[in-house]
């Protein structure tokens, strides 16, 4: 596999910085990974010899085992990092951490953390050491989660066109992003790249969940391109494509919302509200789904709607994709 | 390898629907796996390009290891689900989890869940998705363990015949199962292999662990061939075969025994009490063993009496005959 | 590669009886091994088939990688034991957990406990069985770390002539060792290895991390040859190499002592006191490390001063070398 265009980028952090080019990129390579994760031996040698090390410090068994298949169909090597029996209970800094897996002979290093801005402190002091590791974001407290918002991108631009997935497929697009806005580190990294593709995105939440002032400064930093709504209707008119984004329990006993069930009332997604999206409206979901709550189960399991299983795959395909581009260049 | 008999049950959940001649080719086709245990690179390329995902929803890690190395020894990629740091506890149903695995490639998922018929439910839905998913039974609450049973039924064939362990060499066997009946999944399992070979199943175990009513249900789904007893004399008098179970300390928390010290008095396997049975018996328990609850040391360390190190090994070869006879059929 | 010496060491439990040629067979065997982690695969066949079982019933991420990367690069399989989720909370004795594993093909395993002798009972239980299983002590209680001692070995004579670690570099070197030497299985592995290499070993540490007696009798097993400072600056002066050792913050709670700052104040490496030493002093730690505790962040962070990287990477260097020497003998 020859690379489609000369990739610099040596470090994925967050979606901020991403040039149409590298979104490009990265989908093209994906579609072309994916393809291995279909095929008989499910593997390409494409990084035998390298170390991708999961350092989890916030735990997640979805997002891990990704990465591990993503990696291990790469013929890479695994080191994970278990928070639990960590030394940081020991008093190791987080900086210290990673330099042990360093000196382990990490070659990349793949980060969750529930604090924002670990990935990128890491990054640098990985730079600074000369060390050429590379760094990628699994997710950092509310900021980023570039890997999702790349799966999501892909989901979407696969769904409108399997074999050449390409960011003009969503210009001018209506795509609605439903939900906890406020906490979502993939609604972040969402807006970035869907409105690099030019798409018109229409986020929906309530007041607690998407507070006025929040609201506007999202809206400034992607150029006033984002359209607010404390209803969900106005988002969903004629909609191609919905994104519900999964709430947290623990925000109803921070008394930002009182009940699941006026949550769905009000914000859920079901087949009745949908008739006011175009007719063959797609949804999404970063999960794991609250059945009920975000989404009623008759439009998640609706193959003809539902592209969440598609989103799981897509996972894989762009984890590949991404540690094949970093994981093989050289600063 | 060649399939020895056409083998067409796409999960295993249940010993409850083996047919014999399914008994018989589990039995060969570990016969020949084990080969593979002890020979030089203790791999064979069967399961090369397949996932197996373990879903140990109660955690296990004897009988995960066991799987892992199956698993391991046929090529097969191993995503591990850790139910600590799981999407369960963030609200996502065991079917979504499962499907989560699904999209991620996984070809066989090997189960185990504190509550009866979770698997049986993640096979219906794999098989509603036209998924081609096996399902692994590897124990569900009280109701079945599927594998624990093959792998003594061929633990216990295989000590009478190494090279050809087979049905009809328990046709006749007295073989008395002692203890916790009514809390065993491993009981159950056995029951159905036990009386399928023909063999003379006598269950011995206090009333409050195998109570009248339930003793009596258990032996009219066998069509009357069970034999119960309160005492373990009878059970034992002139046994073949002497499988104990492993008492959980909980019993007596439930206040259906009174001590351990007691249990062992009336019910432990003890050097004395084995001059009941036949001159050359043979013991079983599927581990992790209480000492001097269930079983006193000096038997348990015999190793002219004791099986239990044969079960482990008998283990993985079954494991492997399982993955390898559902992970190559097709529907 | 073919080994330097004849090597008849079926166990590694202790450095205690270790002659200087076993030591010099592992530094050289280390050495050779280190280039594979250098090289394009990471990897080299020699364990193929070999099945390396990770007992840590004392949990440990670091060591852990440590030793699964370097059976991993010897092509080993490994089966990882999860001290949580296992049979001990069933009741299970630890001898018969290792017997589990040795049932199911283990033929390395490497043992870590909370409780000095562990992995020597285990050792003799596996003698016993004339299993062929051989142990390697990763870690019991207080009593010995022997991959630890002989990676510290090999870091120091490494800093000393990297093409050609031999133990003789260490030869009439002063090497102080500054804490809590009382709780340290890495000091008490550390003096048998550098005390048979012919250094001065000088210890140093509060008089409740080491008490009087018992650093008599750490002496007197040493042949009197050690040095025992209840001040570090003795220990310091004109010192070629400095091994400061974790303080575990439970040792407060214990009143072994008054603070962290107190003790950073009388016994924390830094810049200026290392001026006592020789100009071009190397330090050494195990990790995880306090920063501003046992050492000073910038010392730590002076590449041309700290080995703390390089222990880690030779950790994996003489893991490996230990896991081969051990792995392919046969008694």
């Amino acid at each position: 596999m020859t690379k489609l265009n000369k990739w610099t980028k040596h470090h994925i952090l967050s979606l901020a910085d991403f040039t149409p080019s590298e979104y490009e990129t990265v989908l093209q390579t994906a579609a072309s990974l994916r393809s291995v994760l279909f095929s008989r031996t499910k593997k390409v040698p494409t990084l035998q010899g390298k170390i991708v090390a999961n350092l989890f410090f916030e735990p997640s068994t979805r997002t891990r085992s990704s990465f591990e298949l993503a990696a291990k169909s790469l013929s890479a090597d695994i080191l994970n990092f278990a928070p639990g029996s960590s030394s940081l209970s020991k008093g190791e800094t987080i900086l210290d951490t990673a330099k042990t897996y360093l000196s382990m002979g990490a070659n990349v290093m793949v980060i969750r953390h529930q604090q924002a801005g670990v990935p990128e402190a890491i990054a640098a002091e990985m730079d600074k050491l000369n060390s050429g590791v590379s760094i990628l974001n699994a997710g950092d407290g509310l900021h980023q989660h570039p890997s999702q918002g790349l799966l999501d991108l892909f989901t979407m631009c696969s769904a409108l066109d399997e074999q050449n997935p390409r960011l003009e497929l969503l210009k001018g697009k209506k795509i609605a992003i439903v939900g906890d806005i406020l906490h979502s580190r993939v609604a972040r990294s969402n807006i970035y790249s869907l409105t690099a593709a030019g798409a018109e995105v229409h986020l929906a939440g309530p007041p607690t969940l998407l507070p006025q002032l929040f609201g506007e400064i999202l809206d400034r930093n992607q150029g006033g391109k984002l359209f607010l709504h404390w209803q969900i209707e106005p988002a969903l008119e004629n909609a191609d494509l919905v994104m519900t984004l999964r709430l947290q329990k623990e925000r109803m006993s921070d008394y930002l919302l009182p009940s699941l069930r006026e949550y769905h009332q009000n914000y859920g997604i079901t087949r009745k509200r949908l008739q006011l999206c175009k007719e063959d409206v797609k949804i999404l979901h970063p999960g794991p789904v609250n059945r009920g709550v975000e989404i009623s189960s008759d439009v998640m399991d609706d193959p003809e709607m539902s592209l969440i299983s598609e989103q799981v795959t897509s996972g894989v395909a762009i984890r590949m994709a991404l540690l094949y581009l970093i994981g093989t260049t050289k600063l």
